[in-house]
């Protein structure tokens, strides 16, 4: 995914190395624990996995090998064409591209006459990547060897989200292979720019087709490989909303300064839109370089409920805050807190990032210019119940306010909070799930990062939308992404743990 | 040159298209101007120039076919030697390449028995090109046609320096081919940085043996093609210092922060180095986004003398402001000044300008990091009596006292201001050598831009130093840069008319 799994990553790496093993203990077997529900469908079903491990594994191989990036327009009608054959093959029914202003969506849904309707969402498109930053092809899915883990799938989108997706369609195709009927009935929603920040989105949910068949569901479901290399799990229970946008300063737009570079010495003379741009920035934040300034900016911001709080302690508890620190390379959180307070400003506070500042010359050495413009790359968070619209309105009267108003606000991207209530049935069902198979997950109010749930979790759905799957991968956005095939390791389940963990679920959430 | 030349440029251009062929009726023929002074020795030499001018031009374009670039290290150590022995061949004795740390200088004497000795500073430098943007291969020096001005030769150094300081050492022949007596003795002083700022400049003039030659001087001149292409010439007394520099403000560096690119979802947890720096920065200026805020910055800055005052306020008469407006696509000067007024401030006013801005992600659109560095590229102008060392501890100080002395602080190059003296007798010669070859030059008290002449004007040698020399030309650090050879205008000098003008300044020199 675009936001979420790039942050989690940072904080799974170091739960991995913190206890390593922790929960091995606590897992039993697979078809044991299945085996205790007593259902003959679920062990038959269950059963049947080892045998299609080779098919699943190369179904995997094909996907990855053919990479639908929409900021390349890569692949396009290919990627969608495959995602839709694909659900077809699963057993999905009247599966159909859904044309948007940017690439198709793909939609279908799959009646088993159950009582309960379950909506999973998938993407079909990957982020960019060079090949030459690979020790493995990325476009191949080669088996390799991973120490204390066993052989992982390398590839593009291997675990964002080729991987797990292919392991929710192999569990649909092991209850095929054994005439099972499904014990939920789906809906597939498949879209193809998650990775530019699914701008499009909302046009295919908003689809009458599609919009009236998420209605009869009680969740979304989106598959992952939710297992740290330990086996522990977060369950993130939201994300935070995101805004992405810059900020132009220039002469042409001020009506001061120069329109084009000019030598520095006409700073005597003429207004620079770097000073410009550089007073508009200073008056976001507050004195302590961090705490958000936009007037309203906080308006909106539900603070964490006691039950929340609760979920972060626990949380901290599990993760040393010296691997942390060492992990991202700080020495200090911000506001000099400890370690569970500066968790629950992380998953608490909306804030603004400045991403990257553009402006003038930017090479070796320096190059005597007046710059006739200058950037700033921002990133806004925002926490239930803010939303983009309110924000950057915000944003931009504020500007106007303290004498800003003739700089850009050019929003490149974002979306609202997603939240899921704890309390559904939905997700109540997932952590059942999750216990069944013998992990301990961690709930968590939200994700610092961000994804585009709240097309789900907002009107006119107001639907839970969370992650799951058994099953281990690492590299969403970087090069050498995996997706753990055959474990050997006793904490985390390779491919057919994970299309197991898949069947157990669907019977919960029945 | 670096700095004043492209500066100049911006102003030159506008003179021209204001007011070309003003001052061509004041101009007389050259060798009745010279003849007028009555020295057949003189007559003489300037009588021998126009048969010289294809030797005279193949010297140029066979200096031009050797390109020294200090950044790229090319073209070291054939550029000094090419250049010792061009000075070898006009005369020059004990010709040598002085050491220094980075590039060698040249250094060599003439010595014609006359009373006064006179120092010429020369570069055998250029500055970088990009074949792809010119009209002519940059490297052959090509003749080509300019509608209303005539045959140009279009090169890389054909103005920036090594047109007028091959019109210069032309002369020098034009008196060695007819037998004749230099009236001044020589110094030279050459170096090849000076499209990097000049940083081993001093090494060369604090040598001994140079040093004590240019002891005995009595001003420094810089050939240079003057004329603007109306014919007019403003003659600059000196020149802004400059200091360049990064603020760098990093996680490393700060204690804060982290020390690697990290998810923008941390800046809820994190410091960030881009806001420290937007802050530091913001101190730097008032509130007018101009005015610079460094405690004590203007401490030692000297005010224009009513004298300096009255020059520009002649300068700005002959100047046309919408057209420089126009040039510079500027809509309003800096605190909406009227055109002298804003011509007061660039000619004495010290700056801090911002001439890039560089932090975490500049490609296109967005990317969710939070960056772990920074940095500002800054160049502060500096005049009379302000000195680089000072004005950089003071803006360290400055920092260090609002809270930012983690804010590495690093210079990359500059030098203190040059003045020289319009009443000293050097500055009165050349003044009087442009009236007598028919043009009226308008005195400035100094560049808004910066060359390293302090060098010669501050202590220990205190002595004058000024450009000088008809013709013209253009494109120095640009594309299709050319000198002017075979004028067709009544305005401006060709080549011979520039050797003429130097056979002209020596004689007013004695």
């Amino acid at each position: 995914m675009k936001d979420p799994i790039d942050s989690a990553l940072s904080r799974r790496e170091f739960v991995q190395a913190a206890s390593a093993g922790a929960l091995a203990a606590a897992a039993p077997a697979l078809v044991h624990a299945a085996s205790s529900s007593g259902a003959a469908d679920k062990a038959a079903v269950l059963a049947r996995i080892p045998a299609m491990h080779a098919e699943n594994l190369k179904r995997l191989q094909e996907w990855i090998a053919l990479p639908s990036i929409a900021a390349e327009n890569r692949n396009f009608l290919q990627g969608p064409e495959h995602m839709a054959a694909l659900a077809r093959q699963a057993g999905f029914a009247d599966v159909k591209l859904i044309p948007t202003s940017g690439k198709p969506g793909v939609f279908g849904h799959l009646d088993a006459g159950a009582r309960t309707t379950v909506a999973v969402y998938f993407m079909y498109d990957v982020k960019q990547f060079v090949p030459e930053e690979w020790s493995s092809p990325p476009l191949e899915g080669r088996l390799v060897q991973k120490e204390g883990l066993g052989a992982v799938c390398m590839g593009r989108g291997a675990v964002n989200q080729k991987g797990p997706q292919n392991s929710f369609l192999s569990a649909l195709l092991a209850f095929k292979a054994t005439g099972r009927r499904l014990p939920v009935n789906l809906v597939l929603v498949c879209e193809g720019e998650e990775e530019i920040g699914s701008p499009h989105f909302g046009q295919i949910v908003e689809t009458p087709e599609v919009l009236a068949r998420l209605k009869s569901c009680v969740g979304v479901l989106l598959p992952e490989a939710a297992q740290q290399q330990d086996g522990s799990i977060q369950i993130e229970l939201g994300a935070k909303g995101v805004v992405e946008l810059e900020l132009v300063s220039s002469g042409e737009k001020w009506g001061r300064g120069p329109q084009k570079d000019v030598h520095s010495s006409l700073e005597a003379q003429v207004d620079s839109p770097s000073w410009h741009l550089v007073q508009a920035l200073n008056t976001l934040v507050e004195k302590d370089g961090h705490t958000p300034a936009v007037e309203g900016f906080f308006e909106h911001a539900k603070p964490l409920t006691p039950a929340q709080q609760q979920m972060i302690s626990t949380y901290a508890a599990t993760v040393p805050e010296a691997v942390m620190k060492k992990e991202l390379g700080v020495q200090r959180w911000v506001h000099d807190l400890n370690w569970q307070d500066s968790l629950l400003r992380l998953y608490s506070q909306p804030t603004i990032n400045i991403e990257g500042l553009v402006g003038g010359y930017t090479g070796p050495g320096g190059k005597t210019v007046l710059p006739h413009k200058a950037v700033a790359k921002i990133d806004m968070r925002l926490v239930p119940d803010m939303t983009l619209t309110d924000t950057l309105a915000k944003l931009k009267a504020h500007l106007a306010r303290h004498g800003f108003a003739d700089i850009e606000v050019n929003m490149t991207g974002g979306y609202d909070p997603t939240q899921s209530d704890p309390d559904s049935k939905f997700i109540k069902a997932l952590l059942a799930s999750y216990r069944k198979l013998g992990t301990a997950p961690i709930a968590l109010p939200r994700s610092p990062g961000s994804w585009p749930g709240y097309r789900f979790t907002s009107a006119p759905l107001n639907l839970p939308a969370c992650g799951f799957g058994l099953g281990n991968g690492t590299g969403a956005h970087a090069p050498d992404e995996y997706y753990l095939i055959d474990s050997t390791s006793p904490a985390v389940r390779g491919l057919d743990g994970a299309v197991a963990s898949f069947v157990e679920c669907l019977y919960a959430l029945t």
